[in-house]
């Protein structure tokens, strides 16, 4: 929990435990990982709204801005205690970086594993005028060095959520009839009305909620390619670019981009209706690519049916999937080699 | 509670009562009328479920078949206590008939309103072999016309559950930037993972919990094409034809097919998906048409914008929803000239 | 944490966050006692479930068998923080001791109160085996005096455990056209069919979920009686005698026994029937006594309209809750002189 991080174990850090319940999981029993998406985020806005309000100044709620790549490590199972810790590793003038980390434990054998390591950015907003983002308190650094990493992580974040900025008009258009694994015959949608327990005190929605719904698309879409019991392997990046408001209906929708041997990568996109009280149009409010790998009933992992490309933009997007597969399976390989270099 | 029943205040009746929690409602505070409907079925399954397991027996499980069609006489508020009655008032061989009342109770002022009358019928099922139908221990009448009405009640339903199992091939597709107030602005669906909490001991979908959803889709579809705060004001019969079984994805879709003045029909689809561990195609399992009203900030009635009909299929569905719309109308006038003639 | 404890920071001490939402709290945005209650109860499921499976050893899973009396020292809201930790302060042979802390905060503000202090017994039981308990793994304590206290607590609420076990057949029977403030006026009930999430790996209802209806029953009670918000004050020791399995109803059920100028004393039942799967009758799983206040909309006591009593059981209720009432008003103002004295 102590890695990037600032001085000592903080005052500030945050540890949430619950067990996990039938409703959190599949009916293979492994916890969902929107669930751990989910728990994460709250871990990460207490600990970050807690920490904007630390100094004397305007009261504000952190929002979430962006999460980093997530891996899920290892799957955790209905009765286990999902262990989640937070901290906060770097301050900007106006956002917070926060480091969260799951363990699973099996109260019973006492047997503990990582599942997650998760790093969140925060801006935090004026209680009072939620379009003014306020000034955060600087944290302590034990060393000068995780200063510069720090700021290192979040120039680099800033130049991705601009890039990811771009890509959005995209919309799912349905098929009439698809055959089976093509993109068309897996794509799925849904809507959510937002509802009260949904939202922050500024009245949008958490972003766990959101990473939560986004999982249940993606999941779905997985589930209907392959028919076998499967799990989210991890999330890419996602950037947060635009706040989605109570009594708003969201529609989520996924479509399966790429396979390789052994996994799949799932496109998914978040639209907000503001369609009551509002004038304002239809707007992309999250996009991100989620992976999920198939279990056997042993848990071991299964080759996965490969997709059916027939437009040429399909063609296109399972170009751009196989690129970031490689560059995260290149970027693994060159991590394992240091760690076995450092040994 | 004791119009068309069994004799006296029966051991057998139930009463559920729960606080109107802010998820249960709209943004205006209005609790949804799904809500209430799964209140309803959940009292339904119990009273019907311990009826059928009162006498040595097989144990069994009670499924929905069918409810009749429910007006929803005055809007419920968050804050508010919903009070849900059941007495069961007919058996036949196979099924049993309840009766639900509910009530709602303003535990401030004390004031109670009448909000629903309900009749469901549920077919109880062995908790060993899930298609087989146990017999039903038959009640006791205080009367011998209330058996006869009971006994005309469950003809009239038998034959319209028959009727009812002819319409359904139907798919609602998808339209390209659609015209506001046309069928395929406001149309919309959404993707369930049926998971354990949705589900009976037998491992089927409560019928309660897929009416809160059909009631959620045809809420969006109401609010989508007039953009007010929009309430439930009356489901027709629904008949269960399909059990649904844990595991399965459910689509919800829903469609306006009639307006009048002041209000709109919407017709909602049930599709499942048993896509994991079964190898049966997707199939339609409910089908209903729900009714909503359109109100104003202070809760009066407002005008619906007229549904603008485009192809065949639209304008014959227009017509029918009328046929509908007329057919309810008349029946109310006539009960309302009934009572009067007898006061 | 740390008062009547185990030595130092214990590793096994746990601590759970969670943000208080709108389905949390009652319109005036009061938290329920209820939703604390269960996140006190899973807290200490959590703990002691791990230090009983800490030795190699039958795994088994820890059964909440009491909750010791419980101040609620000040209202939570939605928005804030609810930080519970729990620690292990005692054990016997066969049932471990939890002490659990909340600590309300906001989260804006920095400002943190003390919300609860609470004791809970656990008996752990055989994951193989539900009817076996097995042994609990001793705890070392920094100092003999707190073995010997803890020891003292344990005798003390075993003698308690069993007088209580006594008082039980009673039943709730419905009143027609009741005046305000009678007994028969306020008093409800509710049914709830147990589903899986409610339930711990052993199949059976968490003791949480038990208190949360309850708390939420009562509430109902004192709302009716004097129309105004309502919170809990405290609730007394409460027993659990009897498991609930997963598909039983239960049936709650709550009744005013007692008002003083500010509160309100109301016994709440418990009764579970096993309806579908099992021979066994209806039986009383918990019985106990929670207490309210009255708030304004400054959040100040209000006083309580007096409850009429009608028959002699009502009156004799009203006297043993007087005695309840005293007892505790006498031990709270020597406990007041003692920390004067000390000071």
């Amino acid at each position: 929990m102590s890695e990037p991080g600032a001085a000592g174990p903080s005052p500030a850090a945050i540890q949430v435990s619950r067990i996990m319940r039938p409703d959190d999981a599949n009916i293979a029993g492994n916890v969902h990982g929107g669930t751990i998406l989910k728990m994460i985020e709250e871990a990460g806005a207490i600990i970050s709204t807690r920490h904007c309000n630390s100094q004397a100044g305007e009261p504000c709620v952190a929002a979430l801005a962006r999460v980093e790549r997530t891996d899920f490590l290892s799957p955790v199972c209905i009765g286990e205690v999902a262990n989640v810790s937070a901290e906060i590793t770097y301050t900007s003038r106006h956002s917070v970086e926060v480091q969260v980390n799951v363990m699973s434990e099996n109260i019973l054998t006492g047997a503990k594993k990582v599942t997650n390591k998760a790093t969140l950015w925060y801006v935090p907003l004026s209680l009072k005028n939620v379009n003014k983002v306020v000034e955060v308190p600087p944290i302590q650094y034990a060393r000068k060095e995780q200063e510069d990493e720090g700021k290192k992580r979040y120039e680099e974040q800033k130049l991705d959520r601009l890039e990811t900025k771009q890509r959005n008009g995209d919309v799912i258009l349905p098929v009439i009839n698809p055959e089976p694994h093509t993109v068309g015959y897996s794509q799925s949608s849904l809507i959510h009305l937002v509802g009260p327990s949904d939202c922050t005190l500024l009245g949008f929605v958490h972003g766990g909620v959101t990473m939560k719904l986004m999982d249940e698309v993606a999941g779905i879409v997985a589930a209907r390619h392959c028919k076998t019991n499967i799990v989210t392997a991890s999330v890419d990046a996602i950037n947060f670019h635009e706040k989605i408001k109570k009594g708003c209906v969201i529609t989520v929708s996924g479509r399966m981009t790429f396979t390789s041997n052994k996994s799949m990568e799932i496109e998914v996109f978040v639209d907000a209706d503001p369609f009551v009280d509002e004038p304002r149009e239809r707007y992309r409010a999250v996009s991100a690519f989620f992976t999920y790998v198939s279990l056997s009933k042993e848990g071991k992992p299964l080759p996965v049916p490969q997709l059916l490309t027939e437009t040429e933009d399909e063609k296109r997007r399972f170009e751009e999937g196989k690129g970031r597969y490689l560059q995260t399976k290149a970027k693994r390989q060159a991590q394992m080699q240091q760690q076995a270099a450092q040994q």
